[in-house]
């Protein structure tokens, strides 16, 4: 069974509506009456990361700036953290990974506001819940006909760094600062709702492919992408496959009104993040792929490698 | 280093303030802005629960209804869950603790809006996140002299579960029960901090001892407990080491005003739960133990086995 077909059964075992709650389970974060949103990410050792990948610190870091990025997904700004830790019997790496959450919360001007902490015979299992606000959401249901993709920063440095580590090898340092200091788009994301300018929205946490289709499916559209616009991170060195598929960029990908280009880029220049314009879309579902001759392919499971971009042609 | 201690550092390490935040953590709940209450509550398996003394259904209806103590023991009314599961490769697994905490939610009218899941190479880890709303909530720094310690139910039940399971017995189906079904105490929560008659309150995960001593800690006073008064759950065949020691019955101790006797037994009463006024709160610091002649003694690691009770002497 796919994590995403197991997703589905859990949240249809557990739903059942609610008049508290204005948006339930299946998008980047829950929404209740008052303004509230909430959510809670997983990070666990050995599955998310490793310990002769990152330090304790860098994985707490990591958990919980992954976590914060599903509310830069909702356009929600942050009001607290909540921390859970299942750990061995070792006080001190309790203490560095609540650190590096600690660190994380700060960079957005939030505190962990509570937590649990249990000894745990197993791997470290870090989940990080978020709480925040906003007036209204974006959703991964709000992409219609005629809108057009963006993305923010770049992709598939993350992907890259943590290929390098699986090979034996040392990442790029890039690559490397990417897998552990996710962005903050906390700014970008809150500042795009409260203009109204991303109509739906998504943190790219398991590769824009894969998440441009939840958007695609939650949307009843078509996202169709140009391969060419996809910009690739520095540490990702021109591999257009990593920055489709490779995941745990934890940059936004949304979609806007044609014609908002000069205001989405000066928003976005305001808090001093990149966007591209990398699709639009179309009637239809799922997701597409356009080359610069204007050819079309279908993603998946190893399709993308039928058009083997630049960097993974070359120079490797 | 002892589980308060590592709390009591994270704590230091996360904390740090915040306008939103009303009340932060170092309580049962976090209070925020707008009157939300957030909790989370870790179960992790081989520690908390094991998979050869209950089932996947009863371990999450257990985590569950074991979160929900948290919301009952600040008064407030719960909204909605969230469940985190880091799980082994096991779709079916996991499918049975999302409709064991999902049936603690219909318990008491939520429903499971969000959550995560991943895959884990170790023991079952489940997060449970609880969010309410209370317009003021009772927290565990309000004992004062002069006011009386009630606790509702009885105790000792699930640590005589415990205490078979580890000895290689079946426990009594009663105790069992105790230990799966941890009771709904989230109407009397309410309905004593609705009409403000609970000052402090704490529900009992780590035994009454432990957890009336965080009372006593959060207040600056001292919690004299009449052992006599103590109620002990008929599983626990009269051991009152149990009721004070054992952990995990997620009962409420309160305490109120003197002279609230009355309004508090009819509170009690319309919600179907009995409660039992066990002590009173005094100057000083610390729990301490009263037998029926009057002598007191401070209960301790092994300190409550110099006055054994009745059910420890005789008869086993």
């Amino acid at each position: 069974m796919s994590e995403a077909e197991l997703v589905r059964r859990l949240i249809a075992i557990g739903w059942r509506g609610s008049r508290a709650v204005r948006l339930g389970p299946g998008d980047d974060a829950a929404f209740l009456r008052g303004g509230l949103v909430v959510a809670t990410d997983l990070a666990v050792e050995d599955v998310h990361f490793r310990f002769d990948w990152i330090t304790p610190e860098e994985a707490g870091f990591r958990a919980g700036a992954a976590a914060l990025s599903d509310l830069a997904a909702m356009g929600a700004a942050p009001e607290g953290l909540l921390v859970s830790l299942a750990v061995p019997d070792e006080p001190k790496l309790a203490e560095a990974l609540q650190r590096g959450v600690r660190d994380a919360g700060d960079r957005v001007g939030v505190a962990v506001i509570g937590g649990d902490v249990s000894r745990s015979p197993g791997p470290v299992v870090m989940d990080v819940v978020t709480v925040g606000r906003a007036r209204t959401v974006v959703t991964r249901g709000g992409a219609e006909v005629g809108q057009e993709v963006w993305v923010s920063g770049s992709l598939g440095g993350s992907a890259a760094a943590v290929a390098a580590w699986s090979a034996g090898t040392e990442p790029d340092p890039a690559a490397r600062r990417r897998f552990t200091v996710p962005p903050d788009r906390i700014p970008l994301g809150s500042g795009l709702a409260g203009a109204e300018l991303a109509r739906s929205m998504i943190d790219i946490s398991d590769g824009l492919v894969c998440d441009a289709g939840r958007v695609a499916e939650a949307s009843g559209a078509m996202i169709v992408i140009d391969r060419d616009r996809v910009p690739v991170h520095p540490g990702a060195a021109l591999d257009l496959n990593l920055a489709l598929e490779g995941g745990e960029d934890y940059e936004l990908m949304f979609t806007a009104p044609a014609g908002a280009e000069s205001r989405i880029v000066a928003l976005a220049q305001e808090v001093s993040v990149t966007v591209n314009r990398i699709g639009w879309v179309e009637e239809g579902t799922g997701v597409v792929l356009r080359d610069a001759r204007g050819r079309r392919s279908i993603p998946g499971r190893g399709g993308y490698d039928h058009f083997p971009s630049p960097g993974s042609r070359r120079g490797r």
